[in-house]
């Protein structure tokens, strides 16, 4: 039994709030329980040096979190002046999740720049930003598809993420703070809404695990983001 | 008329919500209209090494903008390494404006670290975030209180702040982006409940200006404060 | 009594020597008793990027102390990687006090800078940085007249700044470093030659201060500005 | 057919050669084909100060590329002062590979300090330097064992890491540069000598892959360390 | 003939004018012609912690230059956020070549910082830092000793330093800005007062020379600084 | 007699390994017994943007120690985010010593960087840097005469580096790590094969030193540097 009587295949209260900031293109302010992720969209109209001329667009996405977001305290980040190993990693991992399941050549030499300031954390900030980025940044692509600078959303899959991990010897699901901080095995799952694989990064914490026990994650993982996925596309009022 | 259909002396609808973060120890969601400022309170059992032994305790605060709180995004300061000019001045403000208003020795030698994020901005963010502040800071030593930690509420008095601005040609108070980037006048006054002064910023930004203007803006101040004042007895429960 | 032997309305002695770098375009070396500040101008043939194409220039100042220009020894900023918040807050004070009594039009697109280096403080360095940095940049613009870049000098109105304070109850001006480390109340006054308002920067250090005070600064510092724009004259030779 | 001539399932020519640095307390330089990676292992009498008093150990690891270690020269990481996302990725993969299958009560509070450079880059350089970095902090650990710092040598079990892709549609281990940049998947498997998981990164780089796909590229994997384990006991000396 | 009529055995005009701060325990005003550096030492009553209880002293000294302070503006090292590697090189010379000639036992552990900075530049900076550091220096021993805190000056030779080179075939000594910038080879002297050497560097800004002209060099260098030190001794107040 | 049993003007076993990296276009591992400095030469199509136009070339150079190169570890300058003072002298030197015996209009509008990273330090890593880098800028050289980019070898004359010092009252050559911490005078001398000065650097570690004790260290150093110019040639296949 988990802590918070949760089965060991079952999600946390997802919900996806559309519209949360005026100015952004796209916005979606994810929550996975207490685990709160502010996401927004903003087009630019150019893209990175390198890229000029490739006929190509590009995903960025940058990730923070507020000082008081966690149990305790963290220093603020632009106050120590630089961002920490992993806010550069669980960024990274956004930008490449996003950039995966797009057509980059299907929204012209621009530049979407998602951000994910996390209001309130536990457990699963990374998952809930990618879940939320999604949304946003279909919101762009509506508003671009509005202004008739696209013709189709360049989605060409979707995609959402979820966390898995191994806590007293079971697999369970979407683990909050205080399962995180005690579980074996921490993994987390960026797949499409047909079980196909974007990004695992699966960790033994204190000691190995078996293929057995990877497979058991995976099974979770695709269950919890075929989940996550309809809660994506209600949220953006498409239809089924 | 402004643009808003507001009077000169009319504040823009302010809610000041409490218990927006199930960690802090004092926490209130500023809105001053479009612009939301989400303030907390952290309660450090220790005060920077220069203060030890004194007797006293401290209040600082850190202040930050989401990166697409803006009309247009502005670059991340964690990403750019650091903090500007205008945020460090902003967060020295914050907190003298909430000292000047604490009796020190009344609770420990403890540091309460206020953090102010700009969830959304649309002019006077600073003045939302003293007023959100104050409202944090009472609730952490309303805690303190709860745990016998501390008597009596160390507050000598009661502290908010709002902008006042000379737009074309009129005094006005409370003035949103639009008014504030056309202002010829900008000022700033941090003041007590019964119209004392804590801080006063006022700034010419394309000619200077008379003193009977600059008197104008203190008579909107200080009656725009003693409503924020209201506003903050309101949401912490207090007694009139 | 003030300590020095001053009267409450009394400056320090004020000198305001010119031509004391043999490189710069404009030089000043101001002198408020014993804080002495070094200003130069430098004339720069382009502006910010930003600015290109608009027909205006700019003027940007940065501040610094010397290590030891202070009672005890001030770390290096230089040496520390970083500018302190308080260093951001006076140029960038500086700068604005500047431009808001200049015709940014009636100097092509040039930028000017410039230095105000504390070479000694006894309190007021900013004052006398803002006081002496006109004299400094006036001398600038004359030399471009002669240099026939210009036709008129674009100060539209003369400007310079003085400090007061609430010392053991008594209004008085011209703070040294002694009385401002006491005083209840620092207010910082920028101010053109006939009273009007540039900037004012008035903080209760202890607690809030009545409105009655806060008159009693201006009207000390109204008198003081008009001392200092004579002395600005004279060192410029400009006929009264 | 691979352009090096090498079967699917084929490493490079692997090397590990020890004592190649004369003052670290453990050397290897890990040869996986062109890749070169210099890994020393530093014993320090200490722990980080969150550590004290634990009664454990740490690892920690640092990893760095000489500036022409690449075809093209890359800028030195210490000029532009700082160290890039990926760098901090793989040095956290470093240490959380090695701490994973090491007791870290074993060897008393010290800290061991794994430092990885690439002197030559021609793909995998993470997992030479896991690979290599076993070996150095095998013979650190031999080296406190002879000292009668410890008894018994506390790595409970081996660790060692390939990479594994799709390339051309195939799976395929140990990619060389040609191959990584052209592969549409990428994964980094760390694993014991006997298949049991420690890390496993798997990342689409151009669209999502099936679980069908992943589980070939696992099973490539569990063979390749096999091999590798193998080495690593020869380059030890250890009896098999 | 020199531009400025000097002969090459010709020093500029040269004073140290002591007293010049009067915060700091000792401070010279060191002009060689147009190069003004302001010098100064500040007594710390502790060591850094690597000397601790070694019964030791420590001199460690910081160079800066004035933004305008050369011909063209230079960027504020404090605002571009670090030193030059000039920069560094030079207060690295100028705190060696004062140990050099200090016994570090005579005064206790304690550190005494000198500052350098240069007001104007015209070639030489460092030389007038190091000759006008030894006087401020020597004043702070002076109120050492007249506190009682040491019993004798432990200074056990006198120190100055003075630039040489190949100007137009030529060995000339005190190069100004616009000697230094056409040199052949320019070299900085740092010398006893009786021709012992402390430090040399010479460098072939274009192509190599002989060291028939290195020795015409050092020739010049140890009759200029022979003048050099009668300045410091007659600055100092002292007999010869 | 030294504790290695060389001779007073014995250099150390010298190697200059050459072809050590396969992406360079210049490469050489100088090794003085067991100081070992890996060097690359890195040729780029362009200069820096203050010499375009000017038909000259440019050399600059980058120095660095892997952390464990040392016998007790050093930081990583990468992660403490700057330079050392010191690499900083070293890598300007390393540069101002290459340029003094170069045509720099000999070789187009091209930049050569340098790169001199030390694998293990003993003593002398900048002059085998030096003497090394010299190596792979000539293959660099060669390789673009082989490429018709260049006619001729700029090289004006030859140059290398040795150590001298002052050693228990003795005159000695190269000293090791061992010797030069106990040395009383360190010096290196940057010579060209016929004994030409292009840099000298003396410094008097714990006493000034005289000048029949400076031209001895010139002495043996000029017979060092011709040895070292004996072994560049062979590294090259050059015809003495």
């Amino acid at each position: 039994m988990r802590h918070s009587g949760r089965a060991a295949n079952e999600l946390r209260p997802i919900t996806l709030e559309t519209d949360v900031n005026r100015y952004a293109e796209g916005s979606c302010l994810a929550k996975f329980g207490n685990t709160h992720v502010l996401c927004t969209a903003t087009i630019e109209e150019s893209v990175p040096g390198w890229m000029k001329g490739s006929g190509r667009g590009w995903i960025t996405a940058e990730y923070g979190m507020l000082p008081r977001s966690t149990q305790s305290r963290m220093g603020r980040e632009a106050a120590r002046g630089k961002q920490s190993g992993r806010t550069q990693e669980i960024q990274r991992l956004i930008g490449r999740s996003l950039r995966a399941v797009i057509d980059l050549q299907g929204f012209g030499e621009r530049q979407i720049r998602i951000d994910c300031d996390v209001l309130q954390a536990d457990g699963g900030t990374r998952t809930a930003a990618i879940t939320g980025s999604y949304v946003a940044l279909y919101q762009a692509f509506q508003l671009m598809q509005e202004m008739k600078a696209i013709e189709t959303i360049p989605f060409v899959r979707q995609v959402a993420a979820i966390s898995c991990g191994i806590h007293k010897g079971q697999a369970i699901i979407d683990l909050d703070y205080e399962e995180d901080s005690a579980a074996e095995t921490d993994a987390n799952f960026v797949l499409t809404d047909d079980g196909q694989v974007v990004e695992v990064q699966a960790t033994a914490e204190e000691k190995p695990f078996s293929r057995v026990e990877f497979d058991a994650l995976m099974d979770l993982a695709i269950q919890g983001v075929s989940e996550l996925a309809i809660a994506q596309r209600n949220a953006l009022g498409l239809e089924d």
